[in-house]
């Protein structure tokens, strides 16, 4: 693992790291706030995925996270959205929904992306694993947020693994992949046709299968242009009402889809987290 | 005037706007903060100047200063650094010290620059037109601040103008462009090779000169990289103290001459300005 960059903020250290990932083949680069913190303590990991188009460099240069994370104490990691580099196989149109940028977090089985994108795997389990073992981390403590295609990631990987993350919350998700076009269009050129296998990447479909946590927070804003056609918070609001998972469902009005409206949010998110990090 | 972008932020708007400038010859492009008030109210204004290559997008997104702008009630004006656009003479070598992006907030008296170079007269007279007639703005309150180049900007303008500004602040500022080479080559190439033309935008001489303010805020990272060569704050801490100026100034170790040490202490600017704002 090779440090990009690393530059003191709000007492703590924002770093950029690149390395060789075995679970895409490809170089990853990632970003990880450390707050200040006492030599030789261990602190929770919040994970913050990204949305389409984005890599890591969106949320560090504009997710106003670094505040909140300082006075917490908690570590605050950014992966990239897919994996990178010309031998990467993109959209065949280069649209931004699919491809580079766009990996969904899933591990595709359909050629020709199966070999490198497998999100799924890098984000669960290739990324945690270095996070332990180059930073101060109690990875018994961790929890996970994302925001849109991120929402989605953190929304799929959280109900999946209730165990390993003590918080799960989301700005504007893409609650229901397998019934909007950003996600048709992604789980069939990853996944295949075969909408069945595409349930275990899709919140309100592995709620109704029967995946719990305790409590679930979102904010969706109002006039977020994505909202009515790719967002759809209602579906996450009826599959939660329905298994009895406590949803704090927030619309904020007019509030768009942007860093601006992730940013206003941010503190409040990080401290729900925080409080159920202990 | 037009909008280019308007995105609601921590209860207000954030905006980004384009005019004919008559100033620069030039259309100008710049971005205000207005933070969530009661109908009718006109708030005080913070003045942002920025540094060397930015436009007024850098701090609009890694500034980090929305939370305590709608905390505080403060309207955040952040202009250009210079004009811009394919008629407008840039640096011979197209450096990046010189020409577009490094207007240096001066008036320029020497050819080809001095048809479009006056940045000064822009952020000082037509740009303050600008805001008092579009935004909730109460003009009798008004403060400034800067980053390096526009480190020099703040202090240059906030001592040359000691009525109109209740508050003047820097991050990593510019204290001294008569006796360094960032400034050496500025203040030549804008103004010409007669220096004593150069005192009134240059703060320690203008300090010198008898300039006064009732006190500033200074802050500078210990690990800048221009610190020694560009920076030199203890010239500015040596004409404070004959001058009898309450400068505040902090060295912050560790911290270097980005967004991630100016976003930091953002908010502490910005209380240090409200209190002095009323």
């Amino acid at each position: 693992m090779e440090a990009v960059s690393t530059n003191r903020a709000f007492g703590g250290v924002q770093g950029v790291y690149r390395h060789a990932s075995s679970a895409t083949g490809t170089d990853m680069t990632f970003s990880v706030y450390v707050p200040p913190h006492a030599e030789g303590a261990k602190l929770p990991v919040v994970w913050y995925l990204s949305g389409l188009t984005c890599t890591h460099a969106n949320v560090t240069e504009k997710g106003e996270f670094r505040a909140a994370c300082a006075e917490l104490g908690l570590i605050f990691v950014a992966p990239d959205t897919s994996p990178r580099g010309e031998s990467v196989p993109d959209d065949p149109a280069g649209a931004y929904d699919f491809g580079l940028g766009a990996g969904f977090y899933v591990d595709a089985s359909e050629e020709p992306y199966a070999a490198n994108y497998r999100m799924w795997s890098y984000v669960t389990d290739e990324l945690p694993a270095l996070i332990a073992e180059h930073f101060p981390a109690d990875m018994a403590r961790q929890s996970i947020m994302g925001h849109s295609m991120g929402g989605h990631g953190a929304l799929t990987i959280g109900l999946s693994c209730p165990d390993r993350f003590k918080a799960v919350s989301a700005f504007a998700p893409i609650v229901a992949p397998g019934r909007v076009p950003w996600g048709e269009k992604a789980l069939t050129g990853y996944l295949g046709t075969d909408r069945s296998g595409w349930r275990k990447h899709d919140a309100v479909a592995l709620i109704e299968d029967g995946a719990r946590v305790p409590a679930l927070l979102v904010d969706q804003g109002g006039a977020d242009q994505f909202l009515a056609d790719q967002l759809k918070p209602e579906l996450l609001e009826q599959a939660c009402a329905d298994a009895g998972i406590d949803l704090t469902l927030r619309i904020q009005p007019g509030y768009d889809h942007s860093y601006y409206f992730i940013s206003t949010f941010m503190a409040d998110h990080l401290r729900w987290h925080a409080v159920r990090l202990g």
